[in-house]
């Protein structure tokens, strides 16, 4: 008999990004492994480009990336096989979604995955368009001032002078160019006709979503696991804006090491509702900003002082259900219920309290949560519990699911995530003694 | 403040349906308005044809849908304003989802209706395209046996005639080559490119989504609750196949009068799960099928003599939480929490137990079950409890949230629910006594 919160489907899919070069493919691509990960599926990021720099090197210029350089051609083919085949083994050994991350722009290069691919895995190309001049120039320079590319040009001095970031810059460009030229989009064209076109491959393309203002177009999408990433990505943004993770202040259970239950803030709870005011008041100014708690009274007691935001309760952050374990201590649980303890201590993640939840029951109730937290465009505080926030955390920073039960998120604590344009930057706050 | 199990988008909305007669737009429209309405959207169906039979009567041929009788492309034009103020009229005064259904099979035809609903509501095309000759021709066959426009010829009869079915066929044959003749599709064509197309509309294509083996096309689609409305449409189809809606065998609980809690199955509760796999080994003989229970012993005891199909737990189907109240009786409620008892006679669908659920949480928490219903393709046995096989039972049969928790589930009883290509068919079975 399958215990499951819910069905997950296990056949494998690759998902091949396509665009041309500071489109977002990697961050869009690091985004829904770590969105798929939470979820509980095997998923694996396969950057080409790495590939390319451990066997070529990092210092290649445009050059290289000249559709008329027969030699690197042919070396650039080299790499992305290798890569692709990389992933087709992980597959083998039990991997489930691999996230193929290269610009893959043209039809040839595609049809050489699906050939590859073709009796091992589905394949959905998930193609970033992004036509906004501006937001491509800010991509690039971005990109020289990181990228290990021209990192070996850049360490010659302290840091990246400006001439050498103009130089990166202008290079980059010319990269971009010479993609440009033998660019073909996925699913339309012309070309390959012979072939049967690219009517009907199964893909995704985002365009100028990285302003959250963008549109989605699907073509041959089926089955649950593609229509949820359609959904993710329609749902998701890049715009920056903070999110904050707090924990409630003492609560009467807390002080008196029961777990669960419904009890009111004690004195030191209290002081920590006025706290966590002044934090958020000094943090987020005049934006707007929504606050939202479980309904739970330790959690909405918390949030009283911030009366001057819009408020939302959720189940879905109500703490981790202990069932019938419901108001005991660790000790008693320990000394009267062994078996329980055992069990718990085995496997935490995946143990479920007798009429209770476990760790992945929460994460499934979290995931509209979740969802709705990447919709959001201004600050968001949560103010939740220790299971929850453990779990929202890890979506975030992307941990793995079996750490989730062992992270640390002590009373009166706020997490500040801000994300940037290659992660998110996490502040730790302890605003009172635990 | 907001107490809310999931955010809900407020938004107002027009799904406009686009296809050519008998590719089920109002199939579609029917199941689609209905899982809005479970989610608490308020959403009303507007079928044009409807407003043609009831302007223009029932018993138009063929020419009426001629593109050069001009009459009857006045009178179809008109018709179709009447129906899209309508629907303006009903969102002014509240209404959020309408969904328009009608062939709209023109570009002329979808750009009037841009331009009614503009400043009013956000459009999203939604076209129905069937490319499986077989599968219209006994659409077209189905539709004459029932429609209202055939019926007066049909009447004459004590059925239909095979002579007059023959007829029927033939004349909606005829109607759909008059709209073949002049139907654009949706997004792509050369036609009005001064108008500068229709590349910017958001649309949704169904293609040959009939037989569950289909594909989705989209395009613009942004937003939470288009993201919804496409994952529900990618996880559908129509293909039938049974679902029964179970109730456990009788608990010890049950016996003594006490709501919630988790005892095992009674005498008389071990009696009725022996009838139940009769019952259901009768039914679907060897195909495929399912079980589907709670995490709850009531429940999975229940099934035990079903073990020959593969069984699945959610955590999702277990009865409504009763929070504190789990445990008493309902007169002990009523006597010891009179403010509580009131409240939830009050407002049964809204009011949640302390510490536990509300219906409108319960249903939160069955989408994911309900998507994975909608997604199997084989016969599905779900053995559960009051509240959550209310909540299922109203999904299927489009029932009103207000009428979930007064809907009668007797214990031991079974709902059969066959969908069939005009809805659904139900059948109750009460297997054994109370
Ligand atoms: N959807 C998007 N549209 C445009 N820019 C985006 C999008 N998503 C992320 N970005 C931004 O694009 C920049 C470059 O991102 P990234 O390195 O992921 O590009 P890339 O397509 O992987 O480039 P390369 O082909 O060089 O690997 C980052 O600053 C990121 O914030
Ligand atoms: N996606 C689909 N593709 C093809 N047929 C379908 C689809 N969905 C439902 N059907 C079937 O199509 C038949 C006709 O459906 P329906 O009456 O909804 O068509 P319609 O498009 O509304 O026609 P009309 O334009 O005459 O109103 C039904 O038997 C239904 O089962
Ligand atoms: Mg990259
Ligand atoms: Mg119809």
């Amino acid at each position: 008999h399958v215990r499951s919160a819910t069905f997950k489907e296990r056949r494998r899919l690759a998902i091949v990004l396509v665009g041309l070069p500071a489109r977002g493919k990697t961050f869009v691509s690091a985004k829904l492994s770590k969105y798929l990960r939470w979820l509980g599926h095997d998923t694996k990021h396969f950057n080409v480009g790495k590939y390319r720099r451990r066997f070529h090197g990092c210092a290649q210029g445009a050059d290289f990336f000249d559709p008329n350089n027969a030699a690197g051609v042919e070396a650039r083919e080299q790499v992305a096989r290798m890569a692709c085949l990389d992933m087709l083994q992980w597959m083998e050994a039990g991997g489930q979604i691999g996230i193929y991350d290269a610009t893959n722009s043209t039809f040839a290069r595609r049809d050489m995955l699906v050939q590859l691919c073709e009796g091992n895995c589905k394949v959905i190309f998930l193609e970033t368009i992004c036509l906004d001049k501006g937001q491509i120039l800010r991509n690039v320079r971005d990109k020289v001032a990181r990228s290990p590319d021209y990192a070996s040009r850049n360490d010659l001095h302290e840091g990246p002078g400006a001439e050498d970031l103009d130089a990166g810059v202008a290079d980059f460009l010319r990269r971009i160019v010479n993609y440009e030229a033998s660019y073909q989009p996925v699913g339309g064209g012309t070309y390959a006709v012979e072939a049967g076109g690219e009517q009907h491959v199964s893909y995704i393309k985002l365009i100028d979503n990285g302003l959250g203002e963008g549109q989605v177009q699907v073509n041959r999408i089926t089955g649950y696991l593609p229509a949820r990433i359609v959904f993710y990505l329609i749902n998701s943004h890049m715009r920056p804006r903070a999110v904050f993770l707090a924990r409630h202040g003492e609560s009467e259970f807390n002080a008196h090491g029961r777990i669960g239950g419904d009890t009111g803030l004690t004195k030191n709870g209290k002081k920590f509702a006025k706290v966590l005011a002044d934090f958020v008041h000094e943090r987020v100014h005049e934006e707007p900003c929504s606050v939202w708690t479980s309904t739970m009274r330790r959690a909405t007691q918390s949030a009283r002082y911030l009366d001057d935001y819009p408020q939302v309760q959720w189940r879905a952050l109500d703490e981790i259900d202990a069932g019938v374990c419901d108001g005991m201590t660790y000790l008693e649980i320990k000394q009267t219920m062994k078996g329980e303890w055992n069990a718990r201590e085995q496997d935490k993640l995946r143990y479920r309290y007798p009429r209770g939840e476990s760790y992945l029951d929460v994460i499934q109730r979290l995931e509209p949560v979740l969802i709705e937290l990447e919709r959001q465009r201004a600050p968001v505080v949560v103010i939740a519990h220790q299971a929850v926030l453990r779990a929202l955390y890890a979506y975030f920073m992307d941990k793995p699911l079996e750490q989730i039960p062992h992270l640390e998120v002590p009373l009166h604590s706020v997490v500040e995530l801000q994300p940037n344009p290659y992660g998110i930057q996490e502040t730790f706050h302890q605003l009172m003694d635990p």
